[in-house]
């Protein structure tokens, strides 16, 4: 249990739709203290492996709903440990693919609760996490009907939105809206310190960027390491979208090249209708 | 005098360094009745073209500092009538190298106060706009030693900071981290609603875009007269330094592609450091 798993337990104590009990597994003795000293689950297991959490699960009731809260990568392994487990699996990662592949014989019904945050783990956790936001469900031709409610209603409950898609729409179009432009805003810094600018900008009293280049290179400071991880599970459809992303600048480019005022203008009118309606604000924002 | 002019008004008056007088002059009656019923300047006179802002220039008294507040391609053609003046004149515009070309025969020293907001005229006057932000003073070959002063003590006086470069350098910075991001960001926002992502944008239930690409097509929605005026008068430096984010691109598909862990992450590292770095932000932010 990290940031995304505490949130998910304290949120469930909260709920008043929700009944049952809340298990946590952790793999350190210091969360388990940690969530044992704040109350934030009935009971908590330190599992030090893949095959402990599963022997752990097994002896959980029948209808208990398994979800996973780790990094892809160990995602992915441990669903190698959970084949042929009776109770109904979930997780909460990032990418789907990669984490779809694992899960076969395994009861299993994908989920991605979009809701991260920089901080890490059980200390981070905030009860009101999942309220509002989307969360996508990636069945796999595997997946029951019935597992998919439960799923599906498991996050509903939490006051979240729910969309349904396959883990391969799902890959491609976070890697759009997500992955690569995590790449792109590493990309802008690299250039915004390349040659024809870095002297400027270290001699200049106060930082010469404004405000429009600050906020398209926030996301540049993120968390390496769980960007790692995320832009190589995703890695094909992330090039795949950068690649539609050159096509793109190298029309723009073209654009400005040709210097026809009145198509410029539209370019950029369009641009921000579409800005509008990516992000859900009113057309004439 | 749109917002920066009348935002200038409004400091000089507050300025304990100031002991002058502010003389206004503005295109609409409706600006001037403003200006006046807010005390806005000491004097302020309607001009309806260039020759008339000359010839009340030419009545100022000699020693008076005339600063330009329009937008670029509105200043190259008020130089025009402005050649022969013996009047210092400089002006805000955000890009250089079409300004200077017009100051020819002109007694100019060129200024770029960078604190521009989306609020436009005098209505949106703030008093502490120039306060701490940089000023960037570009004096041609031309410009006299005195009036470089004259220039750089005026925006000091009013808490800016001032750095000097030639106006070729400066097109070429404010291309990089000002000007081709707005072209990058209105790129992300088409290539964001493009045929792989558009179908699940239409259908989700709230909006599919997390904080980071919000952040990154924030400017996307800025002014599309202001910023065509901008980018096509300094179309050449925001071509070139597209060209080489062309370059980058490429080069960041190519090390995905090769998916070597380690130089991955130093890719990510590296341009954690490097947005600290442009941003004034600690190395380890």
């Amino acid at each position: 249990m990290g940031m995304m798993g505490a949130s998910l337990a304290l949120a469930l104590r909260k709920s008043s739709q929700f009944e049952g009990r809340v298990f946590g597994a952790v793999r350190s003795q210091k969360s388990a203290d940690y969530i044992r000293s704040t109350d934030l689950c009935d009971e908590v297991h330190v599992v030090s492996s893949g095959r402990e959490a599963r022997e752990h699960f097994d002896s959980l009731p029948e209808s208990s709903l398994i979800v996973i809260g780790v990094p892809v990568a160990s995602a992915v392994s441990l669903l190698g440990d959970l084949r042929g487990i009776q109770h109904l699996v979930t997780d909460m990662s990032s990418t789907r693919a990669e984490v779809e592949k694992a899960s076969a014989g395994v009861r299993f019904v994908g989920s991605h609760p979009i809701c991260g945050s920089e901080d890490t783990g059980p200390q981070a956790a905030r009860p009101g996490l999942f309220e509002t936001r989307l969360c996508i469900i990636t069945p796999s031709p595997e997946s029951r009907n019935e597992d998919i409610q439960v799923v599906s209603d498991f996050w509903k409950d939490l006051g979240m939105n729910v969309m349904s898609m396959t883990a391969p729409e799902h890959d491609r179009i976070l890697a759009y809206l997500s992955h690569a432009p995590h790449v792109i805003s590493g990309l802008m810094a690299h250039w915004g310190m390349s040659d024809a600018v870095a002297e400027a900008v270290r001699k200049s009293p106060v930082p010469l960027t404004g405000g429009g280049f600050r906020d398209m290179v926030r996301i540049a400071g993120s968390n390496p390491e769980m960007w790692l991880d995320i832009i190589r599970t995703n890695r094909r459809e992330v090039i795949g979208s950068l690649e539609t992303f050159q096509k793109y600048l190298a029309d723009t480019i073209g654009l400005l090249k040709g210097d026809d005022e009145q198509k410029m203008m539209e370019w950029l009118r369009s641009a921000r209708l579409k800005r509008n309606r990516l992000c859900g604000y009113p057309d004439d924002k």
